[in-house]
C-alpha cells in the first residue's frame, strides 16, 4: 500500500492518527527555493485542530524538517517534514475492532489488512494525514511563479451559500450532528497548454488527487454537473480578440489550461463521527447496538478542508509543472 | 507527454483521430487468459462511429493484436493492439490552425507544442483514442473474477432521464446542436477493503481515470452532490447484520470497497462539434469570423461514451487487484 | 510483466521473435524533432541479422512510424515503432517445450508462465527485441545535444583485442560453437552535473539498462574491475586548473558527470545458440540426451550488441536529461 | 532529484552526512510482519563506523520508527525509519566548496544545484545514505520466505582474497591511503523463473542498485567478465536429471532465476577519502595546491558495503518478488 502524489514532485503521506506521528516526504523539489517558516506556521495553523467548526484536538502542528535543507534553502534533495502526535488520545478507540463506526473506515481496514492495521482514529486513512500535505504544498508555493494561483474558499455548508452556511453548521454541532459541504477552487494564470494528455490531464490529475482528501463525494470543472443540462450551442466558449476568452469559459481542454480560470468544486460528505448514538453492528455480541462515541469531531469538514484542498492544488501543478518543463529543475 | 493509464496493469494509449492508427499497449496481463475474439468485436461495436446518435465516420475498427498473444491466450508480454484509421478525413481540418474552434482543444494543442502538433480531429485528444481504452477494457473482462461486476448505462441526456433523453438527443441532432449527459456506472462484487490507500484508493482512481474520458465534467461517488446538503445521521450507513450494508450505502469508505455497490455518475459535456455555424476568432485575419465545421459529429457523448466507462473501470480495477494482489499474476 | 525503460523518456518494448512482429512505444520525446529517416534505416542495418558474423535469419527490419509523427516531426505524442517479422521460422523450434536448450530461457519462461509464453526462438526474451530498442534510440539522436558524444566499439573478442578477435570469432563459427565478447562504450561531453542521485545515477541507470541487453553478464565504470586492486593515491583524480580532470579520470563522481569522458566496459557470454550436439535433458523421455539446434545464430554477441549499446546508451541519456532538465519538452 | 528504489516495494532515502538525520521510507511492505528489533539492531551495527577498518565517526545508528508499524507488527502503511546524526563534524569540511576533494562528488554537486547543496562529507551522496538501506533491508528479512537465501562476503581488498585482504587493508590504513575491493553475494533457493523480463531482470534489477552503493565501480554475474573469454560450448550449462543445474550454472537466464545460485560480485574503488596530501585546484585562489582532509575515513570499502550489498539484494528481491506475485500483499 502507497500513499504517493505526483512523478516528477512526488509527495509521499506517512503515519497514523493517533500513533507517533505523521508527515511527509518530499521529493522532485527544485534546488535553492528560500523556505518560508512564517508562511508554513500560517498554513499549517489554518487546518489545525481546536478551533470553532473543528474538532477539539490540540495540536501544534510544528513540522521538523529533517532533510533537504541547507541554511534555509532547498537542496534539491527529499524534504523529510515531520508532525508528532501530541494529544492522541489513543484509548478513545478502545470499541475497536468489535464496533466499527458506521460511515467510517474502521471495519474495511480490519478486513484489508487481516487486523493488522492502526484502527485507533482510522489509523493512516484519517484526516489528521492532511498536516502532512497542508506541509508539503507550503513549500510549493515558492516554487510555483507567482502569476499562478491558487485560491480556494468554502462554497457552501448544507447546501447553503455564504456566511448562513456557518451558521448551519454551528447549529449541526450543537445538535451532536453533522453536515455535507463544499469547497470552491479556482486555479487561474496558467499558460495555455499547461498540463499533460489523458491521465495526466488538469483535471484527471486533479480530481486523482482531491478525491484523496478524506470525505470528498465528488468533483466538477467548470460547468460542473449542469454542464450535462446544456446545449452545446450555449456550452461552447467563443475565442476572443486574440484568442482571449471570457472569465467564465471552461479553464481546461483536452487536460490542459485553456487560458481562462480554471473553476472547481469539490463537495464532501457530512463528517461520519458524530456524537448522537447510532446503531451499528458489534462483532463480539452478534448483535446491532447503539454505539456512542466520543473523540472529537469536525461538524462539517469544509472550513478545514478549504486549505488542504489549495494545498494539493499546489502540489499537482508542481509536479504537472515539472513534467512539462515549465518549472526548472 | 505521456498516455498511460496503471501502475500493474499498464494501457499505453497511442495514435492520432486521422493518422494512421490508434491503439493500446497493454503491461502487465497475466499469462494464459483466453482471448475472447467475439466479445472484443461486440465491445468494439458498442463504441464504434457510424450508427444513430454517433458521429457519421464509418469505422469497422478491427484490431490487430500484434504481440503477446500465443495460441489463443495471454502469454503475460505486452500486448499490441493496433486499430487503423479507414475513414480518414483530415481535409475536413483545412480550416485549422487558423481557425481554432470554441470549446475544442486545437488552440491549445498548438500552443503547447510550438505548432508541431497533428490538429485534424484533435489529434491525439481525440475521442478516437477511446477505441484503445475500449479494445484493452475488453481483455481485462476476463481478469477480473466473475463475481466483480460493471455496469455502465446512459444516465440522462439533456437532463432527462430514460428514454425522454434520446428524444432530446434527436432533436439536438435536427438542430444541428448537441447535448449535455450523463453515464451511471455501479460496481458490485468487490471483497471488502479492495483498493488502496489515499491517491489510490477507489474513487481516486476512478476519478483520474474517467475524468480523462474526453468531454467529463464531473464526478460523483455516492450520494454524489447531495452528500453536500446532507446530515451526518442521514448520511451515515449503519452496519447490518455480519457487517452488511445496504445497496444504497456508500461503496466506498477510505477508497477501499464497503461491499455495498460502488454508485459513480460521470457527467459529459454536448460534444463541441456543432454544425451550427459559430462567431470565434481567426488568427489568420485577426478578426472575429463566423465558422461552420463540416466534420462527422456525435450529437450527445453518453451513449458513445458508456461502454468507455465501463472498459476504463475494469482497467482501474484490473490494476487495483493487482497491485493489492486480489489479481494473480 | 512489463518491458519498460526510463522515466520521463519511456521506451517499452513489445513483441515475439516469431511471432508477427516487434517494436518499441516511446513516449516522453519532445515535440518539433526532425526525424532523419536515412539514419534510422542505416541504425537498423548495423544490427539487422543476415550477414557476415550474424545469424542467416533475413529481415528488412522496416520500421513502419505508426504515431507521433506528423510532416516528418514528432508531435511530442507517444511514438510507434512497428517491425514485422518476415523470416520466422517457428518450425525450427519443434523440440520445445520438450527439449530445452542448454543456457536459453525456454524451460526458464515455460515455469514462470505455466507453459503459457511463446518460446519459439525465445519469445519476447529473444535479442530480436532488440531492434525496437535500436529504433527508439535512434530517433534519440536529435534529441541529445551536439555535444553529447556517444560511442561503442567492439573491444574484444574471446578476449583476443583488435582486429584479431574476429578471425577467433570466425573460427568458432566454422566449429560450430561460439565465443564471449566485449564492447567498450564511450560516453562524453555531457555537463558536470549531469545524472540523478543515487538509483537514477549515470552508472545505476546504465547498468540497469545495458545489463537488460541479451547475454550481457558483466559492466564496468571507469577502471572497473582493476579499481578493486588500486590504492587511492593512484585511483583519485586530481582536479586540474579550472577542475579540468584529463581523459583517463573516472567520468561520473556520486552518479553524475564529473566533466571528464565515462567509459563503459559490457561483457557478454558466446551466444547459447550453437550447431555443436549438447547433451541436455528431455522433460518428454525423462532422459539425458543429445539436442542439435537447427536455428540460425550468431557466433559472438559484440559486432551486433554494438550498435544495441549504443541505443540504450541514447535512451538512457535522453530520459536522465529530461528528469534533469538538461533536454526541454 | 529522487532518491527511491523499487515499484511494489518502494525505498526512499532520505538525509545528508552532516544534517540532522538520515533514513529510509519504506512502501508496499504486507501487513502483519513481525519486527524484529534484535536483528535490526544487529544488522545496523555491522555497517556501523567506529570499528577497526571504519572511519571513526561514532554513531549508534539508533532506529526510530515512526509510523506503520503497530503492536510490533507491520500495519502493510509506509515506514518511516529515522537514523539521527550524532556525531556530524561539520565543520570539518570549511575547505568546501572551494577546495573539491579530488574523486569526491563535491565539485559536481555543487555544480549541478548551482551552489545551493550541502555539501559537508557529501551531503545526500554520502555512504552514511546507506544506513536507511540496511535499516530497510533488515524488515524485508522477514518478508522474504525462508528458502531465499542471501549472503554477501568480502571478496577481495587490494586484489588478493581471503584474510591477506584485510592485512592488505591494514597496511593501507597506516600508510594514509586506502585500498580497492570487491564483495562476492550469492543468491539462492529463489524458485524457477522468478524475476521479470528485461529492464526488471534479476541482473538488471541487481546492476541498477548495487552500482548506487556509493563506490561501485563494476558488477559482475555468473563467470562475469571471464564469460567474454569462453567458448559456448564451455559456457553453456546442461540441464541435468529432472532440470537441475549444478551450482557453478548461471542463476538467471533472460532475467528470471534458472534454479542455480546466482553469483554476484561487486568491485569497489578505493576509498576516495584518504589522509595523504594531494595537489588539486583551489578554485579560491586559481591554483593547483596541496590538500589534507582530516575527516574519519575507511581505508577499504567492502567490510562495510558487505551489509549494504545483502540489504540491497534483499530489497531487490522483496519488490521483484511483490511485482510477480511471489510474495502476497
Amino acid at each position: 500500500m502507497k500513499m504517493s502524489l505526483g512523478e516528477s514532485l512526488v509527495v509521499t503521506l506517512f503515519g497514523e492518527s493517533h500513533g507517533l506521528a505523521v508527515g511527509a516526504l518530499v521529493e522532485g523539489m527544485p534546488p535553492g527555493i528560500e523556505l518560508n517558516h512564517e508562511q508554513l506556521i500560517e498554513d499549517m495553523i489554518s487546518r489545525r485542530p481546536g478551533s470553532g467548526l473543528a474538532s477539539k484536538r490540540k495540536e501544534t502542528d510544528e513540522v521538523e524538517l529533517l532533510s533537504g535543507i541547507y541554511e534555509g534553502r532547498t537542496t534539491g534533495m527529499p524534504i523529510l517534514m515531520l508532525i508528532r502526535n501530541k494529544d492522541a488520545k489513543p484509548k478513545d478507540y478502545s470499541f475497536l475492532p468489535n464496533q466499527p463506526r458506521p460511515g467510517h473506515v474502521d471495519h474495511v481496514i480490519d478486513m484489508k489488512t487481516n487486523g493488522n492495521a492502526d484502527l485507533r482514529g482510522g489509523g493512516s486513512f484519517s484526516a489528521r494525514l492532511t498536516a502532512g500535505l497542508v506541509a508539503a504544498g507550503s513549500i510549493c508555493r515558492d516554487v510555483l511563479p507567482d502569476e499562478w494561483k491558487v485560491e480556494a474558499v468554502v462554497g457552501a455548508i448544507g447546501g447553503i451559500e455564504g456566511k448562513e452556511g456557518f451558521v448551519a453548521a454551528e447549529d449541526a454541532r450543537l445538535s451532536q450532528d453533522s453536515l455535507g459541504s463544499r469547497v470552491d477552487l479556482t486555479i487561474s494564470g496558467l499558460p495555455v497548454g499547461f498540463g499533460e494528455p489523458w491521465f495526466d490531464g488538469l483535471e484527471p490529475a486533479l480530481a486523482n488527487a482531491l478525491m484523496a482528501i478524506p470525505a470528498a463525494r465528488a468533483i466538477e470543472f467548470g460547468n460542473g454537473i449542469d454542464a450535462g443540462k446544456m446545449k452545446g450551442s450555449d456550452h461552447n466558449d467563443s475565442w476572443g480578440e486574440n484568442m482571449q476568452l471570457d472569465d467564465n469559459a471552461d479553464g481546461a481542454l483536452g487536460g490542459m489550461a485553456s487560458g481562462a480560470p480554471l473553476r472547481v468544486r469539490i463537495t464532501f460528505k457530512p463528517p461520519s463521527g458524530i456524537s448522537l448514538p447510532q446503531k451499528t453492528f458489534n462483532k463480539n455480541t452478534g448483535l446491532i447496538e447503539e454505539l456512542a462515541i466520543k473523540g472529537r469531531h469536525d461538524p462539517v469538514i469544509a472550513p478545514r478542508a478549504r486549505p488542504v484542498v489549495e494545498a494539493v492544488a499546489r502540489l499537482v501543478l508542481a509536479d504537472l509543472g515539472r513534467q512539462g518543463g515549465y518549472i526548472d529543475e
